[in-house]
């Protein structure tokens, strides 16, 4: 092979760039998600700062710029890398709106720059003058780059460097900060080398990053026992959730719901003619998923709905669940969608010998898959055209991934403030490659972390692991599927724990009521993680006023995220020793330590637990030797503390939490005018 | 975008398959480098294994193949991967001859097997009638895809499973082992997904892995004092090499040497006229690269001692040193590769304010790279053609990188088994960027890591740090370079405790002698890492019978690798705890533990220490319950040890180290034939 002939960089071994003069490396940038296969997530208003190795042979001096556009941009922005060390060189830029974008590195041996470095060590006359004559001509080569002024003053700085002035004259010149702006405005960037492949960037809406959910099925919202709730009945249960603090209101399938094989109350096999089925179970002859629910009301007040939830700083979510009951009008009209069995009926749903005979899976295998891809594309263009922007997608694991990956990006590409959680509760690369394809956030394992060892692992891997660049963990104490162990026995103390947790531990958090407020905690049998008289087999009635309610430390939780940006990111944890192993602390802050809080839960749901923590007092910017006050935001208690080793206590009859809000600067007698 | 519409995998993050039906995902496969970018490196004899994330959505069943060929071959050959765990999946296979080779991973959902589970597990007789249809089907479409005896025989399976059997009969034959077979080798691979990009392997020489490499300078191997030696001079000396047991002779540069600005004795900045020069300056009137020195011999010469050194198991390895002195036939042919200064002298080598006027390099950057390019890959033609197989590189950070990737690709297509050498005592990234674009071998940061602690890390990480798969140490206790501190104070005791370190933690390593074996360790003034009387700038006469020459434990340390082959890999090191710090302790062990080595060396060349050491029984295969022997490979003695807990003590006057081969199993009386 000719050496510098062009390849492509997979295609041989013996590739060569196609200008072997390019001389400067850029590996190891970061971030990057599989070598650059998936974009990296950000949220708007957020920064990207971006690391690579660079480095040239010999010893001469780089330059290194980090590059990012729009991706349908063709211009480059630049900012320049600055070095860190071992060959590491560093450089961040706030990202845009919302939208997908791209960023590199290109970097170059920097001929004025190297010659500059070895010019200012030299000591002989004659070895300073012939480099003077060096660098003239490298300073006319700039003044050809530039135009104008520039190039005027570059040609100027050319003849005075060659000119009669003494060596000590023209010495100083050469080096002066002048002409270093000047030529470091341009540069010879013939040779220079760029990171390949091109990086992606996903900027999604600001509530990627922080948003507290609320879900609750619209059926339920009732002023009465016995009547089938209705968009006008979430409407007058708008104030409620945003008095709680919320700022998302998910609802689960709002479409109409299957009559053949529907499944009764407790998911009996039957169902008597009242039963109002599981909205899971999409599609009948009312329609499908671009229909509403009969019961529930019409589109138009469901776009009412839509709207008068953002007049209460709420956004409404939609459950999308691909699948169909036996009656939805997919299975008449697009039989090839679905796998048909030697008897002639579609296969249903089974993990055998367990069978869902209410619900048919799409068989994405089939020939007309292309055809399917579109339509279940325009179930979401459907909704988003009614406004909604944040979908909840119920086990996206079970469809094929590349079906995700085109699908997220198609609506994103006209609208990407739309927002995806994946509800995959399943194995950990599966979770994770959701995320990496598209989903803007992931329901966690949390429900399951329950002890201070496996919530401290679990955090740590979130908030630490490279895969942050990617999995944005939504964290769920309940939902309609899971009522855990801990919060079957441990009560109301637990969801009190719980709640906090969830809050405070992860930046995006939801709960599932008012079964949560409430502390509805009886399964259906024992062992079982379902509810009994579970909503998604029933129409429940609730007291939202009830006195054991935790409504309103779920409104104080949630008021303390929205005071606290330390509260509203999940990458500042930092785990705090305490002496008790039922005892949990970590600390959380704003980059400028302004902003300090520090949770301390009770993980014993039946016993007052008590303990020494050991607040690190540098990392948070506190005086070792003034008292500082951490006040409680959930009970409004204040405590005066010094030093790192501060006593808490817990009861969990009491409160099973304590949020710290820190302030360092105490009023002393200093504080007075008169005081010497 | 219409979905499934084929696109370059990077230029959009909105890619789908070409068909959306791929259900497998294979990512995170290991062991790759950059991504793929640059290939892993094996020597002949040695095993791939790969492991990768395969999964796909839902809950189907997966086959996962590894596929290998050699870059140039169109067909695949396949190993069946196996699950481990946490969707991680592995396969290993024997590497080839030296060569470049492709891998890769390709997956699918297998219809047949996911049925088969599914099917398994039915217990209602409709279910598992339908089933059998449904199974019969998917067998036809095997036996439409096989050929002769298979395809008869899945058509019969195929009739049975519909057939007049009962249930009973037909359940078993269709969970049979013997359909099984038959069906996998069948499969639907319609679906199958591969992982791109493919990923490259180099197999290198056997020696890429494990050699013991000996520098000496053909110019000091003379019989006599004040004679410069010749190549009939080497081949005298091969005997001596050979039986210190070294299987690699490498001399530093052959060629003419430069007369203009050349350096005299212990680096003196003018010669006397008998001065010989560096060898490093290259080029005169009398010759460039493609010449040798004239007072060596003939390049005949050299061609009978490679012959005849290949006679007593060595292979000579050539120093490459791609720089001119100022007579060097090239600066007059090709001006156009150096640099030309405004006064009309070429721009000599320098690091301001030093200076290196007997040395140019080449200009990289100049107009006519392409032929300087072909003209210094001809040089290793050449010496490839003259029979040479080994190249150490001189500086290789001082020339482009892209440069090295091309010309080791280039030589190595046609011979693959060249080794190449890289002498970078450099930044890390700058090392291993090397080693990723083809070095087979680097030179370490080795003869600085002095302390237990500082072995300890650097050996861990050269062995276990994923880096290994492309960086080869080679270590090196002296150069003509580099006479260490650590040598230079701790004389005779500290040539053997880094003698042995070097020979025992590495597989590949090298001494410079006989400067090594008669422990010279004057330098040229303090603090300098340069040698007295360097041979780099006179030459020296060797009296090789000298009585305090190390020579004989050379030879025992050298035979010892010979004999244990736990000592010929790298990658097997396993630290043991002793309790002082100034004994480093070991083990190396083969995969079936049949060869299990212990080296214990003591690091302070001053004073005997004593320790007692955690001998890790299980993992070595040794019974707790029975006494073991530990032969010292280096004085013959033998110890009984048992347990895991025993002692230890080295006089450096006596022996810096031991080198113990475990011995198991100990003769008692129950190997008497009449021992009940």
């Amino acid at each position: 092979m000719k050496p510098g002939s062009a390849q492509d960089e997979r295609k041989t071994v013996k590739d060569t760039p196609e200008d072997g003069r390019r001389r400067a490396i850029i590996e190891g940038l970061f971030p990057a998600v599989d070598g650059g296969r998936f974009p990296v997530k950000r949220a708007a208003g957020s920064r990207l700062a971006v690391e690579a190795d660079v480095f040239g042979d010999g010893h001469d001096t780089l330059r290194c710029m980090l590059r990012h556009r729009a991706e349908d941009a063709s211009a480059w922005s630049e900012i320049e890398m600055q070095f860190v060390d071992n060959d590491r060189w560093r450089g961040e830029f706030q990202v845009g709106a919302p939208g997908r974008y791209r960023y590199t590195v290109t970097a170059w041996v920097d001929d004025f720059l190297s010659w500059r470095k070895d010019f200012g060590r030299r000591v002989e006359s004659r070895d300073v003058a012939l480099a003077l004559q060096v660098g003239a001509a490298l300073v006319e080569q700039a003044a050809a780059r530039a135009k104008g002024n520039d190039a005027r003053a570059l040609s100027g700085f050319a003849g005075k460097l060659k000119g009669k002035d003494t060596l000590e004259a023209r010495r100083d010149l050469a080096l002066g900060d002048e002409l270093l702006a000047l030529m470091n405005r341009y540069p010879n960037r013939d040779f220079a080398s760029h990171y390949s492949p091109e990086l992606s960037l996903t900027v999604d809406a600001p509530r990627a990053r922080c948003s507290a959910w609320y879900e609750m099925f619209p059926r339920s919202t009732a002023d009465a026992p016995g009547r089938h709730g209705t968009f006008r009945d979430c409407e007058m249960r708008l104030a409620y959730v945003a008095e709680l603090g919320f700022d998302v209101l998910y609802l689960p399938p709002i479409h109409p719901i299957g009559r053949v094989n529907r499944k009764g109350r407790n998911n009996a096999l039957s169902a008597t003619p009242d039963d109002p089925g599981s909205p899971w179970a999409i599609g009948s002859h009312e329609g499908g998923h671009k229909a509403v629910h009969p019961a529930l009301g019409t589109l138009e007040d469901f776009r009412h709905l839509v709207r008068a939830a953002r007049e209460h700083g709420l956004e409404i979510a939609l459950d999308i669940a691909f699948q169909c009951a036996p009656d939805h009008p997919y299975v008449q009209e697009h039989p090839q969608w679905f796998r048909w069995r030697p008897d002639g009926s579609v296969q249903y749903a089974e993990n055998p010998p367990k069978k869902y005979e209410d619900i048919y899976p799409f068989n994405f295998e089939c020939d007309d898959w292309r055809a399917l891809w579109e339509e279940l594309k325009s179930v979401f263009t459907f909704w988003v055209e009614q406004g909604v922007t944040i979908f909840r997608v119920d086990n996206p694991h079970t469809k094929p991934f590349a079906f995700w990956e085109w699908l997220i990006a198609e609506v994103q590409r006209d609208r990407p403030e739309v927002m995806f959680l994946s509800e995959a509760f399943t194995r950990p690369k599966v979770m994770h490659r959701l995320a990496k394809l598209g989903f803007t956030q992931s329901y966690t394992y949390f429900p399951w972390r329950n002890t201070k060892v496996e919530l401290t692992e679990y955090f740590t891997e979130l908030s630490r692991h490279a895969s942050r660049e990617y999995f944005r963990p939504n964290h769920w104490p309940n939902t309609p599927d899971i009522l855990t162990a801990y919060l079957q026995h441990g009560g109301r103390p637990a969801f009190m724990a719980r709640l906090v947790l969830a809050a405070t531990l992860g930046a995006n958090y939801g709960i599932y009521g008012p079964v949560f407020e409430h502390c509805e905690n009886v399964p259906r049998e024992p062992g079982s993680e379902e509810y009994r008289h579970s909503e998604k087999y029933e129409v429940r009635f609730w007291d939202l006023a009830r006195p054991d309610s935790l409504r309103h430390l779920v409104a104080s939780v949630n008021r303390a995220r929205r005071e606290n940006p330390a509260l509203q990111h999940e990458w500042n944890i930092r785990f705090i020793p305490i002496d008790n192993d039922e005892l949990i602390c970590y600390a959380k802050h704003t980059d400028d330590l302004a902003n300090v809080v520090i949770v301390a839960v009770n993980l014993d749901p039946h016993h007052p637990q008590s303990g020494w923590l050991e607040v690190p007092l540098a990392e948070l910017g506190i005086d070792r030797d003034r008292a500082y006050e951490v006040e409680d935001l959930l009970s409004g208690t204040s405590y005066l503390w010094q030093g790192a080793r501060n006593y808490l206590q817990l009861d969990p009859q009491v409160s099973a939490a304590h949020v710290f809000r820190v302030k360092k600067r105490l009023r002393s007698e200093r504080d007075f005018e008169y005081f010497a």
